[in-house]
């Protein structure tokens, strides 16, 4: 209420990303979740019609005890936690189950002279099923949120985009010629997916209203919130707060890479969340993420995550937060001082992100801005440079253009470089291997050997 | 109202089964949804306090195309098809997702020196999974409604019988021992369960209820709906009709056989429904349903199911019934005529199945009272001898007695024996191989070799 602050493009509401550093571990965030719940209490305790956008966390992961929930904690924390933690209304798993559903179909109509290319979906971690093989195929899996439909359910903004990128996909090859879901008999099929493309509604404790809808997995897929959600809040709030991570190298990178190649709305300022522990350990990286969102012509604001026994004598002079404890006073007074940022913001926007590079530069101008690695240090491997010319000839074989593809870095999330702890004089970026996904308009690209799938770690 | 009928125990409703004599493909059924929910209508229009109980279809067959909905048709169908052929909640997902994530623990507990015994599962059918090898395991995949946790879903009365069967379900060994999911660290895991444990109440285009909960694939697993339905609706209502197929060599069988033994509502009657073309070419299946109902101690009341164009000419004497067509007027005669039987029955209850049998002749029981196949032709393969010792030495070794498993035939869905083509003096059943499923307290026994998972038909 008379809040009104910096509008980026059109008539709809600002978008301002939550991100960070690359946490320590990845099983370990920085608390981007609990500081965006907190963080949106906060704005709507002092009148901002404000929402937040979260991604929804992998059952799989949570129920085998590898990973705490993505729903905040202590009093920043969501009513319904345990739901969005253990799959919501499966849209998750129907999503695994419709990419299943094509392969099954590849099978039958390629038969067995053919070849497999699409991977099967499962929902819950294991390192044995990477790589079967299954009756004279040979296929693999990947977990279901790193799966091509669900990058598909992410990046659409309709229906008819999702049937339409579902139809690209590659499903294997036939008689040397390559085969997309086109081929398949879909009809029948289309009912197992209508109810994932329904977005949650959710709310804190404190009651604020909280959109949660696809992407996880930013390492080897998007770690971005569908796109429809974003889009969604920002027609009906002010302020919205979309969480983007990993880190700002993965989950934000990806988002105005992806979402930005398709006009979804942009940013005009990026929250990096980071922990005392971080800064101790890795401050150049938060250095890092800052100077790389203002070199985006974003606003960037750091935002402390104190917890508890920590407060002050560390955070001094910049935003922060114990958002596992803090009550309404102390919120009010965080809100106050972002708002006072995010109105000055108003007048810095304009956003300069790189879309139009083919891949080699692209790859290195994204060494260069995000993880901080100059052009002389991006090692580009000769399985690179092989499996790069063989995207191209796919990619003519079917007659798309690589121009249409969004970069997806496939790396380790608490890592910027191939090694993070040398000096910066020694930090080299090594990039790996090239392959497409026809349907998400992905160019995979492998930065580092993170992997797609992992064993659970059992509690 | 008024029309009290025939109740077989205690103050509960009338349970009435819905099934049929053997489909002439497991592909093309008998009609006996269609024909359940017309029924339904029809009682409810003369005034009957009805509801159906049907069991959720399997949506990967739905959506590769291999079979229609099991949810009606024309004028006797869901209001919902839709959401019933394709999924309802995502129940039968999670089941999927925790059978995988059973595996997954136990893949991590048992290490690469011992052997999961536990398949993973998959929801849409292929037949290439069906036996993989997997990262120096040997796995097995089955279609989702035949895995396990479905079979314990089905079977379980309330939450607790849930966990306690679950810990019950043994995954592997290790070190030559048997390991029980009770082994692994589940405690997180619960959440992803807890929500397929919901019935869903749909409702015909006449608007009578419907409870669909669990249970497909009689061939392999139960092919009920799941217990607490059936229960929750006999407590509801005064006449129940549940579908058990495909036949009642099936899931009639298995309903007395499993739910019987736990102690679940028993029926009072059976109708068996049939089309003209299965009366044609194989009247001895018919014949044999009914006479192995009525040998049970049940009402036995056969419905013609009409197609049209079929009228009147061999449907005479004979309750009949064009679910697709048939209007008020037609309904509530063919209601109130079932209604004289079912009142007829009331005195003639009272169940006759044999529960506390050996596995042999058990096996010999249910050849000779549901398949007609006297001892003499029940053929015990040198397969069946080593696997039934195995069992009985796995349950030794888990300390558990084979006294309370249920029998689980595992045949194909369309034949009573070997080849039911063949004169009634020349038909055998042969008897393969014995497995135990320890949670759901099932031992499965193979009497042909029907495949668990089939690749998917393309419309």
């Amino acid at each position: 209420m008379g809040n009104s602050i910096c509008r980026c493009k059109g008539k709809d509401g600002s978008l301002v990303l939550i991100t960070s550093a690359p946490p320590l571990a990845a099983s370990k965030g920085e608390g981007k979740t609990s500081c965006a719940l907190a963080l949106l209490d906060a704005l709507r305790m002092v009148g901002v019609n404000a929402c937040a956008v979260l991604r929804q966390p992998s059952l799989g992961i949570s129920a085998a005890g590898a990973k705490g929930g993505a729903s905040g904690s202590g009093k920043a924390r969501l009513k319904e936690a345990e739901k969005a933690d253990f799959g919501l209304n499966g849209e998750m798993l129907r999503v695994g189950a419709y990419q299943n559903l094509l392969v099954s179909l590849a099978e039958k109509f390629i038969g067995q002279n053919g070849k497999i290319l699409l991977p099967r979906s499962i929902s819950v971690p294991t390192r044995y099923l990477r790589n079967v093989g299954a009756g004279g195929f040979a296929e693999k899996f990947v977990l279901t949120p790193a799966s091509e439909v669900e990058q598909i359910r992410t990046l659409s903004l309709s229906r008819e985009e999702l049937f339409s990128s579902i139809k690209g996909i590659t499903v294997g090859k036939k008689n040397g010629r390559f085969v997309t879901a086109k081929s398949l008999p879909l009809a029948s099929s289309w009912p197992i997916l209508f109810p994932s493309c329904r977005i949650s509604l959710l709310r804190t404790v404190r009651n604020s209203p909280v959109f949660m809808y696809c992407g996880p997995f930013a390492n080897v897929s998007l770690g971005i919130p569908g796109l429809k959600a974003v889009k969604m809040a920002l027609e009906k709030y002010e302020l919205v707060l979309v969480e983007a991570g990993y880190g700002f190298d993965m989950g934000m990178q990806k988002y105005l890479e992806a979402a930005g190649r398709r006009g979804a709305p942009k940013p005009v300022a990026a929250i990096v969340v980071t922990r005392k522990e971080s800064l101790e350990k890795m401050r150049w990286r938060h250095v890092q993420a800052m100077k790389c969102i203002k070199g985006l012509g974003l606003t960037a604001i750091p935002l402390l995550n104190i917890f508890n026994g920590e407060w002050d004598s560390w955070a001094k002079g910049s935003i922060a937060l114990n958002p596992v404890e803090d009550g309404r006073e102390k919120l009010q007074k965080t809100a106050s001082a972002l708002m006072r940022i995010l109105q000055a913001a108003k007048n810095s926007c304009g956003i300069k992100y790189k879309w139009n590079l083919r891949l080699v530069p692209k790859m290195r101008y994204v060494c260069l801005s995000f993880y901080g690695v100059p052009p002389s240090r991006v090692i580009f491997s000769k399985g690179f440079k092989k499996s790069y010319l063989s995207a191209c000839s796919q990619a003519k074989l079917e007659g798309l253009s690589l121009s249409d593809f969004s970069l997806n870095v496939v790396k380790s999330p608490s890592s910027l470089t191939d090694d993070d702890h040398k000096k910066f004089s020694k930090r080299s970026v090594t990039v790996r291997g090239v392959s497409l996904n026809t349907g998400s308009r992905l160019i995979n690209v492998r930065a580092t050997l993170s992997l797609t799938t992992s064993l659970p770690k059992i509690a």
